[in-house]
């Protein structure tokens, strides 16, 4: 079963590529020396939820904007937009998809600097690009991603932290694989969970900050792998509307760990749980949120923020992949989807 | 019924903002004097859908690259992006919402010019904004938003026609009122329509390119005020995954009016259809993707890709108008949510 034993090689990937930061940090000072005005950032899929983490991370701690590209605006219409200032970056696992590579070279023609972040480093996306952060996660055989997403999320990491030169945040880093391996060991406990949802149809799945990506990537799988619709959402936006949807039992996925979103974040499940009677998935370190869901999952204490995404997101996978498992579905590969999808 | 009357005031109310080119004239030649590296738009729920469409609109003519703002990073955070080279520019139908307005104020601090879009000029959103487009579209009592989506739409097409100086363009705009009136004229049909879904509790809603934002919209309006579970994916994204959820009479909503993304919706379309046997109800004037649908909704001939999405969400609203109430449920009053939401 490669999904599983993927999943399982998530501390092993982390630690290998926590060893290739000399790389990043060459990386990092050349693009210090661009100075880009902001970050222009291509990605499908997953690695466009991966997208979503660098930016609030490159926001948040080197104050770097990010705009999530629409890639299509380059294939389909005739001009592309004028990126004077802007970093191409793109995200991609098999570094394959046409037009994320349709991206890099119109950002070329104008003179733009370009970084890949793939997991091929002789695909036609690197050859194209002008930085390369190969994320050495080792060949992925299942369809659904999930060590080339946690590897991905590690290397914009370690982008933010060799950018910022800052050494407590790279420190952090390094506890990365023992808290990986904690979470992992609740494969069982997330098993006899995943059961009561044999029969969900449609649920949402909501974080907020850094946890957006985790709220997008979850349910990205849940869709892949287990053919429920789950709809992402940050707690913000499903205020402005679709919290309509929710009734007595309706199906929430929440990823709340400790941190500045937190209060925010509690505030949305009390009122989820206490005045809707919201069904409550919880994935926290915290205990005040953990005692509001009917299935908590509760995450190893004292991961900072800004690392909780790829910590995260491990439990979620155990869970997409026990909960496809007890519905009968192969977990290998999914129906309709291929591991490349060539669009354009 | 505010809804149903504001759904049908949109050709009024275009015809109305139409009349503001001058105004609009003059606001395109201050930003055009700004020369802005990028734009970077905050905005929530509808006003977030209609900042979609401006992301491909200036993209594509004015080849502005837009950045969709993550307003979070800037109330949770402690420092926000730096922002040099962007117009910041906000979408809001109240003015009101705190974290919009906290985002225009950080841009200031560092020099940005701001624009805001709005329907109420009075609001502390315009107060503190450089430029401000009143979309005008009259007090908008229903909870949904309908009228100054299109409204919003409109300020935006407006504004690239007058940052291109574009005169085949600004002809065309004159047409929107008529074509408005036009699809209005399928509110019967669309109501016995709606009929069908009476018991759907979820769905996909598929656009791309300009009507990327549709999607989102009546996504959204499906959400708000039928609670059905529904959503929105460009055709490509839906293909890099979440296809695998569709069986046999899963229901898919797409908006496919001719224009370059057309062949790519009708492979979608056929692939859907002939392949997966989903249930299919599809906005097009194209005849062919028409006759894939087991739900039909025709648009007039004629309209430019461009403006299409302006027109196409018409019957859109009128489907989730029409669908709130078989289902027996308050058109004017969504259970759970306000029309202003002040999330920070």
């Amino acid at each position: 079963m490669s999904l599983h034993s993927e999943i399982h090689e998530q501390p092993a990937v982390i630690q290998n590529l926590l060893g290739k930061q000399t790389e990043i940090t060459r990386i990092a000072a050349e693009i210090r020396k661009i100075d880009p005005a902001y970050v222009f950032l291509a990605a499908r899929g997953t690695s466009d939820n991966a997208g979503r983490y660098a930016n609030y991370l490159w926001g948040a701690y080197n104050r770097l904007p990010v705009a999530l590209a629409t890639p299509s605006l380059f294939t389909f219409y005739g001009q592309s937009p004028l990126l004077k200032g802007a970093l191409v970056t793109t995200v991609s696992q098999s570094g394959k998809s046409p037009d994320i590579v349709a991206v890099v070279e119109e950002g070329k023609r104008q003179g733009c600097a370009s970084l890949a972040i793939t997991n091929a480093p002789d695909s036609p996306l690197a050859a194209v690009s002008d930085f390369v952060i190969d994320i050495a996660a080792g060949p992925e055989k299942a369809v659904a991603a999930t060590k080339t997403y946690t590897a991905e999320l590690l290397a914009m990491a370690l982008l933010s932290v060799e950018l910022a030169n800052d050494s407590t945040r790279r420190a952090e880093l390094q506890n990365l694989p023992i808290w990986a391996q904690q979470v992992l060991a609740l494969d069982e406990e997330i098993a006899r969970l995943a059961e009561r949802f044999r029969y969900m149809e449609h649920c949402v799945v909501i974080g907020r900050g850094f946890n957006y990506a985790t709220a997008f990537e979850w349910s990205l799988k849940m869709k892949e792998l287990t053919y429920s619709v789950a709809e992402p959402y940050s707690s913000a936006d499903f205020q402005h509307g679709p919290i309509a949807m929710v009734e007595r039992g309706f199906p929430v996925f929440a990823v709340a760990p400790s941190g500045v979103i937190l209060p925010d974040m509690l505030g949305l499940l009390k009122n989820l749980r206490e005045t809707h009677h919201a069904e409550l998935t919880v994935i926290s370190d915290n205990l005040e949120a953990l005692a509001l869901a009917q299935s908590p999952i509760q995450l190893p204490a004292g991961i900072p923020e800004w690392l909780s995404p790829i910590i995260a997101i491990i439990p979620a996978q155990l869970f997409c992949y026990h909960l496809t498992r007890t519905r009968g579905f192969d977990t290998e590969a999914p129906r309709t989807i291929h591991k490349v999808t060539e669009t354009h």
